[in-house]
């Protein structure tokens, strides 16, 4: 017994240095961080003898400036929390000055440029986005062809739990991400397939497949997932809100008809996206009549129009209510009292209002963040293909 | 124009603080890490001018002992490497004691419990790891019943270009990780899905499904994919090497069969692991007759059988004898010359050679490295399904 527990051991472990694989199963063994408390505290360690400094910072604080953490005789470091409302925070270590990722964490999530620590404090509404014991969807990355991008690109699709098993049709959901996503953000940060399989579950949302695709196409894929390589993420401007995402839309909408069992009527198609993907999916559903019943924008940034040819943008206000008056079954707006496109959004209200087009509207706490739109995406869903 | 950078800006950034989300644009922007040089050298960097000590760990210095970076009097600390080898490598930089990931580089692999840096040097081997502008296989994350283990569990499934788009069937390569991997590993540390694109774009390798399961039983899904949580991960015994996995590997090739468009017949199953998936494919393709007519073992763990009450374990040597007069194509077995499993798999190939057994065997050099397993795969799914 011990021989063979010292030869699964080897399995693990590096023999003869750079040789073998280096996985560290023992390094920080003992440490737990993030903790998460009987009363919904934090608490977060850090083993770092020989350094000056180790801050917290992140989301859980309530506020941007990092808090000093405490340091131990042997070199440990912590910090616990207030008792925290049910949420999915990320956070980062500070280390003399240097912003650095939690050792004892390995669940992380790349917004872009940056990689952050991620923790769920369960008990709440975060419980949404735990993997339960229900069943759960598939989630595929694919490749689709745009013609209108000339380009094959890359877009992640969910299938609810027993799509494969029967040969019903189903609806679609069409989920844009925001400036600097791509296919991946919804499903990472946005907890998509987790909400829907718990949704679903709960017999609260009509099982529909659900489509994230790529908002930037100059992109054919995430970064690192296309022939770019393992390039620097950065600013994804021109060939975002230029109109070509609008235009080369249908190439999206036929591959999916084309390839999934999906009711292709505007009664069983609806598109939402948070920010950029609001401006998208409020074009999108306009330019494009009686596609979609089901509309939802959050946070949508409202932007003042580019100085473009596309056609998308012109004919601006007889579309939209040419969109109100084609059985239009919902168009929702949510966005946060502190969001920085708060106005804009009232602004835009205001001239629906004075249409007469009817929509309905969704005010939370806090800004431009994506504990609001997973928050959207919990309260818009079950409102669909009813 | 201005106005719409302005407000195109405001999208990506802070404007009070914790409410909006902290997106970290421009930091570290004009820093460039790792750099691919003209000669294949490789230039880190970091930023930290307060700290007191910066180095650089990874397999890509040839040894597992870091050297120190170089730090100029703005306090980017750097280091450049000898030209290397086309590969992909890890790495991490280690601050004042304190082991961090590359601030400039979102590109990381966890293995077990560990996150590292990656890079890929290119212009040799690693160009297979690389998205070419090839037609992709799509990659699905889906979850299978095994009645046998009483749970459903995840696997991650790669099915070739064209799969989705003709009525044919297809071969199956059923792919396995070692002790602490999951059904992420080979997708991830293995470059599965880049491999298999490009080889069957070269016209090298048939078009195949390939099935990488999660070789843990006691998991339902890698961590933080299933009901436990986000979990710190850690050894995994028991439940690895005691017959369970063996026992119900039928469910998965039923799972398979049942939902793909499966060669459902020995000349169109393959079965390969690296280290406890070498050991697994060892012993289930030996304990279920006829099933597989190609076997892989990558620096498989040949281990001494455990008391167990499995069936999988009895009758070895007469069950091995029967595989390879059953009309077994194909059994390769690969391993590096400074691997810790390399006597052991000595003593099984010579057991081999006393019967007669009709093996191909494959000697690299270095050990027990994902460097290896994606050379295996490599040179092992090129001579599958001829």
């Amino acid at each position: 017994m011990i021989k063979k527990l010292v030869f699964a051991l080897l399995l693990f472990t590096s023999l003869n240095g750079q040789a073998q694989e280096n996985l560290n199963f023992n390094r920080n063994k003992e440490i737990a961080s993030p903790e998460i408390n009987a009363d919904k505290s934090l608490t977060f360690r850090l083993m770092a003898p020989n350094v000056k400094k180790v801050e917290l910072q992140g989301d859980l604080l309530g506020k941007n400036d990092p808090v000093a953490m405490t340091k131990q005789d042997d070199g440990l470091w912590s910090y616990t929390t207030s008792p925290l409302k049910s949420e999915l925070y990320s956070y980062s270590f500070i280390v003399d000055g240097l912003k650095i990722r939690d050792a004892n964490n390995v669940y992380q999530i790349r917004d872009v440029a940056s990689v952050v620590n991620v923790v769920i404090v369960p008990g709440g509404k975060a419980d949404n986005y735990l993997v339960k014991d229900v069943p759960h969807g598939t989630v595929s990355k694919r490749w689709y062809k745009s013609p209108g991008n000339e380009k094959d690109r890359r877009i992640s699709i969910y299938t609810p739990p027993g799509y494969e098993n029967d040969k019903k049709k189903y609806p679609v959901l069409y989920l844009l991400h925001g400036m600097g996503g791509d296919e991946e953000a919804w499903l990472a940060l946005g907890r998509t397939a987790q909400i829907l399989d718990n949704l679903i579950a709960d017999g609260k949302v009509t099982p529909m497949i659900v489509v994230m695709p790529n908002g930037n196409v100059a992109q054919a894929a995430a970064p690192g997932e296309d022939s770019k390589g393992l390039y620097k993420p950065g600013m994804q401007l021109p060939n975002t809100m230029d109109g070509k995402m609008e235009e080369t839309f249908p190439d999206i909408i036929k591959f999916i008809e084309g390839n999934y069992r999906a009711k292709a009527d505007p009664a069983h198609r609806a598109i939402a996206g948070l920010s950029m993907g609001g401006f998208h999916s409020l074009h999108i559903s306009r330019f494009y009549p009686k596609t979609f019943d089901y509309v939802g924008l959050f946070s949508p940034a409202i932007m003042p129009f580019a100085k473009t040819t596309s056609p998308v943008y012109e004919n601006f206000d007889v579309t939209l209510k040419n969109q109100f008056n084609n059985g239009l079954k919902l168009y929702w707006i949510g966005i946060g009292k502190t969001d920085f496109l708060y106005k804009s959004v009232a602004d835009y209200r205001k001239k629906l209002d004075e249409t007469g087009a009817k929509y309905t509207y969704s005010e939370s706490e806090g800004g431009h963040t994506w504990s609001n739109w997973r928050d959207y995406l919990v309260l818009f869903t079950p409102q669909l293909f009813k």
